[in-house]
């Protein structure tokens, strides 16, 4: 018997994964589990590499969507702050202590620029991305109306093909019109080049990224020409922070996944042809599953399915195991081939799942473990927080 | 200035996405968005049939999650009660005043059991399902530790390739041991065919469901003559349900996805080869999106992403629209197709999601709308249980 059976009395559900001190094999499963040690390496790593090549580090909160990570980010790996995607999230790394906070995207509804008008009073320098003109006089109207400041980043669209303007001359338009409007602030530009990351090859990365670098080297110069400087220049994910550090360009990374990894991360390679999780990052992310039925003698089932994970980018990978593979997932099982029959119901696989971010926003905890032990419990802090 | 946007004061985050007498146009987004009138229509429709046809109707929770949608399937379906796939999910159900709970999988570890064998007390006849012997013990020893009944279910894997065992012999044996254990009953059969039900063609899912009521038939034929009664034989899903009314060897259905419909499921083809959700049921489940950029003349990126809806199935469909087109998906962002520049920010779009059960569990709430304007706002009651 575990040790939430020892919660006797407690009749209604108690949905807390793991308590700190509890043993490790007597986690509540699917859950989401994070191996300390490798995460804490994972984020001095990446602090390390910023600071010596002189880069602001905003690492990615919508990856992990915790003030408990991203703190550790700011105290281990020397991170200035944090973006974001959505206005919600970021008050909640607002009001968690965050005092640097980018939402990477834009923000058109009126009710979310009032929420984000308000949130330079949580304490927090407050940042948006614009890329379309007539976003600047409702961001304006709200500041001025909440008698706050918004920093403005102007979007570029350098190979993502999602949000952000193409051209220079739509560039230079948007920061006038920031820098002219009461209540905002120009503050640099966004250029995230978030299509190429996955791409399994070192070169074909550089060549997209070079692209990117020629493009938003184009608009700064050409801002500075024009006497608007840029505070941040900002871009760089887990597949390219390298080239943007060496760009000559950019000044601050935003990199999200290299502290958890994931298995279609994991697959891409570095410059001497060799998988990113075997050797620049490690996996410190994890989905607890257990087995729940063996009725067959080649297959064992699991108890994280669809529910417990995004499939979007593949399916999880049964971390150190070459003798069992995941091979099926629906709502509430996975399926396991287990030719050999090595399986017992009720052990437990650690799974590397897919894509790390939006396997993060189906759970509520995260389980921090360490020599075998629980260590934390930290609450998936802005999970759900979509708006 | 819509409503939200009256919560001055309120400087932390609200993120409930609509209130009861909101206009549509006033939603946040994303959020999901129930068609009551839709939802009732299906509800009822169901309801009708299983009861012309003599069976009784357990409805699917895993599907929606939701203690409200529940009991409107009672009092509008007049489901017997509910089946769904985790304790942590069941134990929701219970303590929302639902009185026949069904665990339709299986419950391995001993915490879990523990909770499941303390279910009664929470008012609710508790069922779940076995498919090893050596569960028969685990299961008995919690209920006679609380002092109370367990229900048991056999599962039978009728191809969906999952729990459940595949031989008569393995049912009898397991039946016999359950009605042996004290604090269990053995109360009949659990045959789900999950495989089929997403099968496009209407013969193709009869060829399989046929050899599943042949594998049933004989099991309970089996039983009968040993002089063990049945007084459950479950199974049945949105694809299927007519083939096993009129099996002669079901007597509950099981059906979750027909009350809110998704895009994957829309097109399966009925007997006369028209698509499901073209007349046998409507779409009454949607993820309402907002365009937020239109920086790009052909393309308005919309703010329902992975962490919006699950995509294991496909992507979403935009409802009532054949002029855009929803195209490719990351995290928060997805890009609709726009090629007549028809779409403006702030534009909502009703996406039908490609799998609508893991999409409703990365959701809050749901909001019930009809005639334009928000009726009821409903929490995901059991979202993210996965225990």
């Amino acid at each position: 018997m575990n040790k939430h059976a020892d919660f006797e009395g407690l009749e209604v559900g108690y949905d807390i994964p793991a308590l700190p001190g509890m043993d490790e094999a007597d986690i509540q499963t699917p859950c989401l589990v994070l191996d300390l040690d490798a995460l804490e390496r994972n984020i001095k790593k990446m602090g390390d590499y910023a600071r010596a090549h002189g880069m602001r580090h905003r690492v990615h909160g919508k990856m992990h969507k915790s003030v408990d990570v991203a703190k550790l980010q700011e105290q281990l790996g020397g991170s200035v702050g944090v973006c974001c995607q959505k206005v919600s999230e970021a008050e909640v790394f607002a009001r968690g202590g965050i005092k640097d906070v980018l939402v990477s995207n834009q923000v058109r509804d009126l009710a979310k620029i009032d929420r984000l008008a308000r949130m330079p009073k949580l304490g927090a320098r407050t940042i948006c991305c614009v890329d379309m003109m007539d976003n600047v006089a409702d961001l304006s109207a709200a500041a001025v109306r909440h008698g706050t400041q918004i920093e403005c980043l102007v979007e570029i669209d350098c190979g993502a093909g999602r949000c952000g303007v193409k051209t220079t001359p739509e560039v230079v338009a948007l920061a006038k019109a920031i820098e002219a409007a009461e209540g905002l602030k120009f503050a640099g530009i966004q250029a995230y080049q978030g299509a190429m990351q996955h791409m399994d090859s070192y070169d074909d990365r550089k060549a997209k990224i070079d692209l990117a670098v020629a493009q938003v080297k184009d608009a700064v110069d050409t801002l500075k020409a024009e006497g608007i400087a840029c505070d941040i220049v900002g871009g760089g994910g887990t597949g390219s922070y390298y080239f943007e550090s060496n760009s000559g360009v950019y000044n601050e990374l935003q990199c999200g996944s290299y502290a958890f990894m994931d298995a279609d991360y994991g697959r891409i390679l570095d410059k001497d042809g060799r998988r990113i999780d075997q050797g620049e990052w490690e996996n410190a992310l994890f989905i607890l599953t257990s087995v729940m039925s063996h009725a067959k003698a080649d297959k064992a089932i699991v108890d994280a399915g669809l529910k417990a994970q995004s499939v979007d980018s593949g399916l999880p990978v049964i971390f150190g195991r070459t003798d069992v593979k995941y091979v099926k997932c629906s709502d509430e099982h996975g399926v396991v081939e287990d030719l050999g029959g090595v399986l017992k119901v009720n052990d437990k696989l650690r799974l590397v799942p897919g894509h790390c971010d939006p396997t993060c926003n189906v759970h509520d905890w995260y389980v921090g473990v360490r020599n075998g032990k629980v260590e934390v419990v930290w609450p998936v802090s802005a999970r759900g927080k979509a708006y």
